[in-house]
């Protein structure tokens, strides 16, 4: 097993037989010591985080590959806070995938001269690159395909496929009386089929899911999610 | 004739016989007393300038009106500093469309991960909501329909047109021995025909042109274009 990258809250190894190891740190982003899910930095580290990071990953990605929605997923090793995964590349230097159910957080900072703070919006999907340097800035899918990152083709399936499983989890949430506002995901190719595969997680870190007007923190959600899985 | 807006650079009359006169000012803008067209705040005065932006866009107006590209330009009054335009209304509170030969600016803080400082564009066009407090947000085809700003059609439509003007400003500047960087436009919808016309001006303070590797002034750029055509 060889340790390939180091990463903000997770360490990727080889496991040599095909697969990756995703090894789940309790390191969570953050700014002055404050949990910021958005954040570029190493905040604090709480314990239990990496643990429930992965169960929850585990559990929407599970039922993901069940409903055929691809993911990086394989097995998760709970004892040893471990995901085993397919290894893929991702989009030029990495891309985030955000769907929006309600306006709020950057979409308002931008867009506030024509919404609402809350309003509805309809699964409405943004891409960003990863780019801390940059502040992680928005672009569009004519900019994906001149800089040769995603063509228009393979936008279409990111699309359809970020809405697919925002709208998934979404369900999810909406049993436990929950609203998902909004949800970040990471997608990459299959480094053996090529296809466009869900990568990263999905946790509470990844969302903004409100109990009525009350915001759930992501720690908070991850058990309420989990509460009757195990 | 009574005044409808006074704005940064125009003052906007209404002829009361279905047309509009925008009376063009010395205000430039900029920022601490420096030229900056790309500024959302008045910042100097220059004599002249506002008649050489008069001249520059009604000589370019007319070429595209004739050449089939719908403006709202109807005549020029050197004299008074005015121009005659046919009313239209703006999407939203107004949207500015970028094209793009080479990646600098905004283009290149943005994406620089991906490009190189000068690299050929392929007539990139983008778009960005006019809204100085919030630093004059890019915004995508799909937000652009989903705040029901413009449909994805009229999207579609602007895009077109933005091409088509930006290349004909290309050759114009290109048989000058110049060349264009990128240009910013502004369209509206005729208030009669509800048509998708170029309004607002084009002058230097609207592209970036370069002479080799040499920066052209707004003002110098306007002096070399028109230099042969009074």
């Amino acid at each position: 097993m060889k340790l390939l990258y180091k990463g903000k809250t997770k360490d990727v190894y080889d496991l040599e037989n095909g697969f990756y190891s995703l090894q789940f740190k309790d390191d969570v982003t953050g700014e002055d010591g404050v949990f910021d899910p958005g954040a570029n930095t190493v905040g604090l580290t709480i314990e239990g985080a990496g643990l429930a990071c992965l169960r929850m990953t585990s559990y929407f990605y599970n039922k993901l590959n069940e409903s055929g929605v691809p993911t990086h997923f394989v097995a998760a090793n709970i004892e040893d806070a471990t995901m085993t995964v397919r290894p893929a590349t991702v989009f030029g230097k990495g891309l985030e995938v955000i769907c929006r159910f309600k306006a709020v957080g950057s979409f308002l900072r931008r867009y506030g001269a024509y919404a609402e703070e809350g309003q509805d919006l309809d699964a409405f999907v943004e891409v960003t690159l990863k780019d801390d340097e940059r502040k992680d800035p928005p672009i569009s899918k004519d900019g994906l395909a001149m800089l040769n990152i995603l063509t228009p083709q393979e936008y279409d399936i990111l699309e359809e496929r970020t809405v697919a499983i925002a709208k998934f989890v979404q369900t999810e949430l909406a049993k436990k009386g929950l609203t998902l506002y909004d949800i970040k995901l990471e997608f990459g190719r299959d480094a053996k089929t090529n296809d466009i595969i869900l990568i990263d997680e999905i946790s509470g870190g990844n969302m903004r899911a409100y109990k009525g007007d009350e915001y759930i923190e992501p720690l908070t959600l991850e058990k309420i999610v989990l509460e009757d899985v195990i």
